[in-house]
């Protein structure tokens, strides 16, 4: 989309507003610190707006200054610009069946405090559970601050529908209407908390990781269930409503296992963990276990993996067909068992895709492990801030 | 997206090149003619920037001013603004197996020039059938200027993969990559021509007729392949290398019959017209008679038809729960045949769709009959024009 298509006037105040973001974005796209000419240069601004700019976004904490390289040649090396490392930052809460977990991330996307308490979270209260993850992440909050990062906002990730802020239905944790959003309101953190679905969290945070603003990609993600995210043209497609990315329900067979949603032949009834896992005859063992054992090349974990990879590849493909995404991306317990299911879903694909002739589709694993989520939804929030800097100025 | 997302410097020339468009689609959103102080009062801009743009819109073509209504009570009744009829269009073309249309949109979205030619395309060679197509083409445009009206460029709908206006695979024609493109730059047609999949510019037609500019649904195109447009938030979503919506091809039963892609299953084997066709015992007849007897309750028809929804309920199903899409629109083939497959369409997506309880899904006949596509190639024009109306300005 480009700027004639947006319907907003361009007045003074808004000119400001998004050429502040220009600015920031400019800096944040430098691998080495850049100076006020070379921001210039790039956006097209005049170097004596960008000079403004800069003052402006230097003194709200957005961005820092550093020393000039060591003078080589002629003329006056210019000081350098880049992120703020202490400055407005995201924090991110994740609750999955088995752990709790937060972080922090800067403004230059560094990970500065992440925690992580393991427990089963399947027997519990929803308050309870929502408590202790609204006090971890009032510790994460004290402690970032200790050294000088404020977190700006705070994005809370959930496996399952979500919207307005609450859970609908979370068939793993038992939860049905659950108001994630008021648990987080209270206590000093900053707000209001956003609220997704944890799968569509981890697909931004890849986005983030991979750096390709432009990226299109099927983020699956295996935990209790199968979740995911869909990146298209570098935004996180929420859907109409917020639903967007039930991919452990688009059916492989329409006659197949019933699923725990009611339908039968869900994608989830093939490929989730838990089928997995018992496939392989390994009922409630770790995924590690799993991994060994296809490692050391044992029949049954290796049939068990095709078989849900297969199934993967199946639904990879109806996704592929309907959306030409380039990629399709394992996470969550799905990147650790990543080197035997990548073959049997890119066999499918290349098998059902009409387009893959001339549009190939690569699989590979997250970049991210196990922090995927977590760190996604802080840098949901980072994100945020890169979009609209004007909006969180530290007052100067 | 917002302005602040965009990464385009915002100087004074775009300045005005965005607020040219602002204005042009506050006088099109508008039902009655509408004045230079109510678009000021609507866009916020100021009545001098408004009175500015407002005379270059009407100096280059694209407004026209009518006169103020009766003065009724006190005060000068304003002059109104709309959209000139007489001034840049859309012209798009059509081809298919069995014709080549071509129509004239302008900017008001009326059609002012339909051409179509009836006839079987399949044993002919491609560049017999783009030379009919581009003669047709210019008979629209010849007809268009008589009247006034100056398309101000082209887009051809074909059926298959498409992209860099060359024709990958379109086996419905028998044709593999045939340049379109190529075809259309000669004789006088307004260009560069943009070439695109029929389906995509059939969904692209119905979001400019249901007027509602953030819609989100998935069109089902039944021709003598299956089709789609993936529409997401009033966007045409064309994939990362422009092959989205082979929704055909996405998987009902991975072991079923065997498509002419080579997979097995696809929704193509399944409920494309001539298979709906042969299940109801009408191999080869018109739709209208399928239609007849479906009205008069005949068993093997309605079979047939309850069959071909289920499929597509599937198939439909799949895409929702991936994409959160409010509506599923049937279009083509479909359109005629959407009394009887609505049912089990709508029963599989209850049925399968996780969020469906808290986010309904309807599914309803196109709006634009058998010139849906035809329509949906001017109106990518018009929509163009709409976009960024700088572009298009007559010389003064």
């Amino acid at each position: 989309m480009t700027a004639a298509t947006t319907d907003v006037p361009v007045r003074q105040a808004s000119l400001r507003t998004h050429n502040l973001g220009l600015v920031l974005r400019q800096v944040a796209a430098s691998a080495e610190p850049i100076s006020r000419a070379d921001v210039a240069a790039a956006t097209g601004l005049t170097k004596a707006t960008v000079s403004t700019l800069v003052d402006e976004l230097l003194g709200g904490g957005l961005l820092v200054e550093v020393d000039p390289p060591p003078r080589t040649g002629s003329g006056r090396p210019a000081i350098g610009l880049r992120l703020a490392a202490k400055g407005p930052a995201g924090l991110g809460v994740e609750i999955t069946v088995d752990a709790i977990a937060t972080c922090v991330v800067d403004l230059t996307g560094a990970v500065r405090v992440a925690l992580r308490q393991v427990a089963d979270q399947r027997e519990r209260e929803p308050g309870a559970v929502l408590a202790d993850a609204a006090a971890l992440a009032a510790d994460a909050l004290a402690t970032a601050r200790s050294e000088g990062v404020e977190p700006a906002g705070l994005a809370v990730a959930v496996p399952g529908l979500v919207s307005d802020g609450v859970v609908r239905l979370a068939p793993n944790l038992g939860w049905r209407e659950v108001n994630v959003a008021a648990a987080f309101t209270d206590g000093g953190l900053p707000g209001p908390p956003s609220v997704e679905n944890g799968a569509s969290l981890a697909a931004l945070g890849e986005l983030q990781a991979i750096g390709d603003g432009g990226a299109s990609f099927l983020y699956i993600n295996g935990e209790a269930d199968i979740g995911a995210g869909v990146v298209l043209n570098g935004h996180l497609h929420r859907g109409s409503r917020g639903y967007a990315g039930e991919l452990g329900h688009v059916t492989i067979r329409p006659d197949g296992p019933r699923c725990r949603c009611g339908a039968r032949g869900c994608l989830q009834t093939y490929a989730s963990l838990d089928v997995i896992l018992a496939a392989a005859g390994l009922d409630g063992a770790p995924l590690a276990r799993l991994a060994a054992l296809a490692r050391a090349g044992a029949h049954p974990a290796l049939m068990a993996l095709d078989e849900a990879g297969t199934a993967l590849g199946v639904a990879a493909a109806d996704a592929v067909n309907l959306l030409d995404v380039e990629t399709v991306v394992l996470g969550g317990g799905y990147a650790l068992l990543a080197p035997w299911l990548i073959g049997p879903l890119e066999r499918e694909i290349a098998d059902r895709v009409t387009a893959h002739q001339w549009a190939p589709v690569t699989a590979r694993a997250s970049t991210h492990g196990e922090s995927a989520t977590v760190m996604g939804a802080a840098n949901s929030i980072v994100r945020a801030i890169h979009a609209a800097p004007a909006t969180y100025l530290r007052p100067t």
